[in-house]
This record gives structure tokens, C-alpha cells and sequence, in this order.
């Protein structure tokens, strides 16, 4: 008789490459800055000006996208498709910093933010509407204690979590008048710290936790692993803890204080201090955030009352020739289904 | 800044008492065999003969039973009471032989068993009509696949589990006429192999699975957990894997690879040549099996043309000064709650 063999490893080992860091090694707050140069402007006014006499939707696919930011941006293509890519050996976080958000139109704004996008990767669809950009702003509609509610569309400090495509981009139009700052941690250095400290409980985390689905598609509540091994590699997909917190109501079974104690574990490593960097991100700063290898959060925030209130645009891209990892992670990686009926 | 504490301890050292054991080292198949001696039957007589000009109902509280046990069956009482305990320290099982079910009415067997079950501790309901006595027997309404179905109204082999008092006390009335052979293992001998050989999931089995509630109460899901540890002691309960296959009806979210692996493992465990203990009880014997220790399963059975089939009865006991354990084990400890409209 032969005992049976787990549907996955489990990592046992300590990561000790790159992708685990703690907050006081990275030069800098935001780990890798690229300032824009005066060339990197120029491509942009040639992309702005290419979309003025050929526009193309948002919503169109990415290849003409990605056929046009190579062309008109070459320079800033090259340099963004490499810190993208560079994300998954190194970090896992980037900033390219000086878009010139305030000389352009909302519109000219989105494109460029489309067009770089499309160099990184595949976008994929943020929701039922099938939407590549989402707002992160107020949307007057109150906190997560709401479940018609999802993390971007609040003013609350958000817990540490992943988004689902391998790279989160976000891009800073407008910042708060108080607050809002973000936060990273490495993923692989709390992995590092369960494996020391609570190596018996690492089972719950490749097994993970039911969250709610909300706003988004069928089914009504699922499980996502926090970290899985594949081929000698691991990943992490941490979502946000307050959908498991209201997933009883799906379910009917509540989180179990095991549970909560092995999220309150997970966040308690990630916010302790020296592990995450924190700073403020300046209106033009596109932050990089790879998914598969750090966590982030951000302080709650205020609007003042002129300027329109603290605006980041959201987009979620797959690399190309992206990682592998189990299908116990992130079942929203190739995106949210578009429903029929939602309204574009 | 402090770590959150663990809702409870994990033990990460093996078991090494009595109470760890493996079917070789037993020296009778049955680990424990009291034969009852002429006087018991004496006593059995007395006790008969009392409940003839004093009936007492079965659903009738514990101490009226005990007393008249104590008084009728004084040397039939101090052994039932001292086997019964003896199994939270020594190997979790044990037999009472040669109770007289040929030469009893089926009330005065009843009520037998009822006495000597109150001798050894508090038999708690078994389903939402209170009964303390349930028929172990086909009832006629097929398999386990049948979610109106348990595991005592089948023909069908049972998986190795846990019932849910300190004790179960099976009396065999009939036998089967092919097959129903009982299999018992230590559940502490497979916590060791599991520390030994899956020491990462151990905290999947401390958090436990989703069960489906069956014909019994609110609500229509709970989570078990397999292991608890509370005061330096193990405690064990694996209730019938059937109920979690059965789970995603109510909570919408599927058993996942990891816990079907470790509820796979488990079993295997349990099942692996040498661990298990098997035998074939006999019409008169009283089978102890001590939940906190042991598992247990039964072959699949048929009954002949003659004879009512096999019948075994099931009361559920728990101990006096029982063990400590964890809240996350055995929600039904203490019996399933009796609904005001079920019927006696």
C-alpha cells in the first residue's frame, strides 16, 4: 500500500534570492526609481499627437496599443517593458516617475497609461464591464463593511493584499490632500518568517482561505491559496481579508479563529517594522507592483477640499512569458468575465 | 510590535504512551477482553428482574439508571465503569463479552444496555428526537451519497471516523450473515506519522474541515477540526469524510486538492497494513471505543433470509471528569439538540 502524494510541494527551504528583502536594504524608499528624461517627453507628445488623428478605444485589444507605443515611444517602451519585466527576479516593485500628468487631457492621460500597459504585458479585465482601467478614488459609497463595495472604490486604509494579474500598474494623477501612502512588503520574506516561526500552519496558507466575491461574477465565494509552489518557484496571491471576513454569509460556516490568527499572522509580518517600505507617490509616478512577489497596502486618506480628490488609475497586465504557478491562486489572473449585461 | 498568538499550541513531539499503538502489539485483535462470569449474569438477572416491577423509561434521566445498575449489577458495574475509563489512558478500545442478547427480550436488552451505559458516563442525544439509543442496522434507504442518509442506517462499508461522545458503545445483537467486521486504529499512531511525514499540513487537521450536517440541526455546515491540543493533551475527531464530499451543497466552494489530499492521507493512515486493528464482533459483545484515542470503520455488510439482519446498538458516552478539549472539536459533543417537533 502506497500512501497518496500531495497535489503540490511545499517549499521548505528559505528564499534567498532577491525577491525576499527587507525594507532597510532598498536604496531607496520605492526600491527602483526611473526619472523620465526631456527624450522619454517628446515620445509622449508624439504618442499623444499619433492619437489625435488615429484614436483608439481603451477597450481595443493590445496589440495596436502595444504596434503604436513602439513607434511613437521607443525610448520609454524599452525602458518600461524592462522594469516590468526585471520586477519578477528582482523586488518585485518599480516606480518610473514624471509623466506629465498636468500637461495632458484626462483622455491623452488614460491612452498613455493604456500604451505603456500594453509594452508590460496583457492587460486583463478588472470587472464585469470588462474595463482594463479602473479609478482608484472616493466613490462615495462607503467602506468594506459594505459588500457591494471593493477596496479601490474607498477613502479607508486598505490591508495588505495582491491584485490578480502579475503586475498591479498604478498610476498617480492626483494625490490625497492628506494621507494615502502605500506600502510594500515582500511576500517571499513573511513566507521566510512563517516557515521559521510557524512551519506547521504553512499547510493553511497553500490551502488557503474563502473570500466573497463581490460585484464581480459567479461564483458567489472562493478559495485562493496565499502561496503555491510550482517547478522549483513560489507565489503569492494575498487578497484582500476583508471578503474572507464577509464570506460567511455565503458559506454559512465561519472563519474559523485559526483562520483569522493565520491572516493576522500574514499581515502582522508584513506591517512589522522594517519589513515594508512606505512613501507617498507624487502625481506622475507610475508605481510597478508584481503580485506574484510582494504585498501592498495603503494609509486611509482625505480629499481637500479643491482639486478633485486624490485620483490613481489601476491596471492589471501578465507579463510576457509569465511564471507558471498552481490554479490554486488567483482565479481572476486572466481577468473578470465580461457579463453580457454589464454596461461598458 | 508583538506577533498575534495562536489560538492554540501545535504538538511537535510524538506520542509515545499507551495510547499510540499499532495492531501488532496488540494481544487480542479486540486489545482488551473482559469475559462476564457467572455471577454478571447473576446480576443481569436481578437487574432484569427490577426493571420487571420498577420499569424506568429509556429516555429517563442518567441517575435513576445508574443507581439501579449500582444496586442490581454492584461487580458488573465497577467492571463496565473501570474498562470504560481505562480506555482514555491505555489503547482507546475494548470489549465486554457474553452479554446474554439470546436470553433477553428485546426491551430487557434495552435496558441493559442503558444501565451499564449510565455506569459509565452520561449518554448524550443522537439525533434531534433525544434518543440515546440508536439501531445500527439497514434501514433500507441506500447509501451515503443520499444526503438524508448516515452512516448507522447503511449496509455500506464506513470510512474510518469518530462518533462524537468520549465513547461509543456498540452492542452487537446480531451479527451480519457476511461481512460488517469492525476496524479500529490509533488516531495518535497516525498524528506521529502524520508529525513524521506531513509535519506542514498539520495545521490544515487543527483547523479541520467543512461537514455537512445531516438530518441532525442547524446549521447546515460546521467545521471540525481532526486534532486539538489543550492542557499537553491530544484530542482527536474525524468524522465521516461522506460529509465533507458532501459540504459544497451548502458553503458553494469546492473541497479543495489540499484538503482532499489530507483527508486521503489521514484514512491511508488509518488503513496501511499493521495499523488497524480487525475483528468480527459476536452476538453479546459490548464494543468501547473511546473518540478522543481511536477511529474506527466497518466492512461492508449483508444480512441472510433469516434471522432480522444485523443489529448492532450505539449509545454515545460520555465519561465522568472526561477530558478537556478544544471548542474547534466536536460540536456535538454533549448530543445533538432535541427539536421540540421531532418525534420521540
Amino acid at each position: 500500500m502506497t500512501l497518496p502524494d500531495p497535489p503540490q510541494a511545499i517549499l521548505t527551504e528559505p528564499i534567498t534570492d532577491p525577491t525576499a528583502w527587507l525594507a532597510a536594504e532598498l536604496p531607496v524608499p520605492e526600491g527602483v526609481v526611473h526619472e523620465l528624461t526631456p527624450a522619454h517627453l517628446d515620445e509622449i507628445t508624439a504618442l499623444t499627437k499619433a492619437l489625435r488623428t488615429e484614436p483608439l478605444p481603451l477597450l481595443a485589444d493590445r496589440e495596436p496599443w502595444r504596434a503604436l507605443a513602439r513607434r511613437t515611444m521607443p525610448g520609454l517602451s524599452e525602458l518600461a517593458h524592462s522594469t516590468a519585466h526585471r520586477t519578477e527576479t528582482h523586488i518585485g516593485t518599480a516606480v518610473l516617475r514624471g509623466l506629465p500628468v498636468a500637461d495632458l487631457a484626462p483622455d491623452e492621460i488614460r491612452g498613455l497609461y493604456r500604451a505603456l500597459g500594453a509594452v508590460m504585458g496583457t492587460a486583463v479585465s478588472q470587472n464585469t464591464r470588462g474595463e482594463y482601467i479602473a479609478d482608484v478614488r472616493d466613490y462615495g459609497n462607503g467602506g468594506l463593511d459594505n459588500s457591494a463595495v471593493r477596496g479601490h472604490q474607498t477613502t479607508s486604509a486598505l490591508r495588505f493584499h495582491s491584485d490578480d494579474g502579475d503586475l498591479a500598474l498604478l498610476l498617480c494623477v492626483r494625490p490625497a490632500a492628506d494621507g494615502g501612502t502605500s506600502l510594500i512588503a515582500s511576500a517571499m520574506t513573511i513566507y521566510n518568517e512563517l516557515l521559521r516561526r510557524a512551519p506547521h500552519l504553512l499547510g493553511l496558507y497553500y490551502n488557503g482561505f474563502v473570500y466573497e466575491n463581490r460585484d464581480e461574477e459567479d461564483p458567489p465565494a472562493y478559495r485562493n491559496a496565499v502561496f503555491g509552489y510550482y517547478h522549483g518557484q513560489l507565489t503569492c496571491r494575498y487578497f484582500l481579508r476583508d471578503y474572507v471576513d464577509s464570506s460567511p454569509a455565503v458559506t454559512q460556516v465561519p472563519v474559523s479563529d485559526l483562520e483569522r490568527h493565520a491572516l493576522d499572522l500574514f499581515e502582522a509580518l508584513a506591517a512589522r517594522p522594517g519589513a515594508a517600505t512606505e512613501y507617498a507617490l507624487r502625481a506622475g509616478d507610475l508605481q510597478l507592483v508584481n503580485n506574484n512577489i510582494v504585498v501592498h497596502s495603503r494609509r486611509s486618506f482625505s480629499d481637500g477640499a479643491e482639486g478633485g480628490g486624490r485620483l490613481l488609475l489601476r491596471q492589471w497586465v501578465n507579463l510576457d512569458g509569465g511564471r507558471q504557478f498552481p490554479t490554486t491562486l488567483c482565479r481572476h489572473r486572466y481577468g473578470m468575465r465580461k457579463k453580457p449585461d454589464a454596461r461598458d
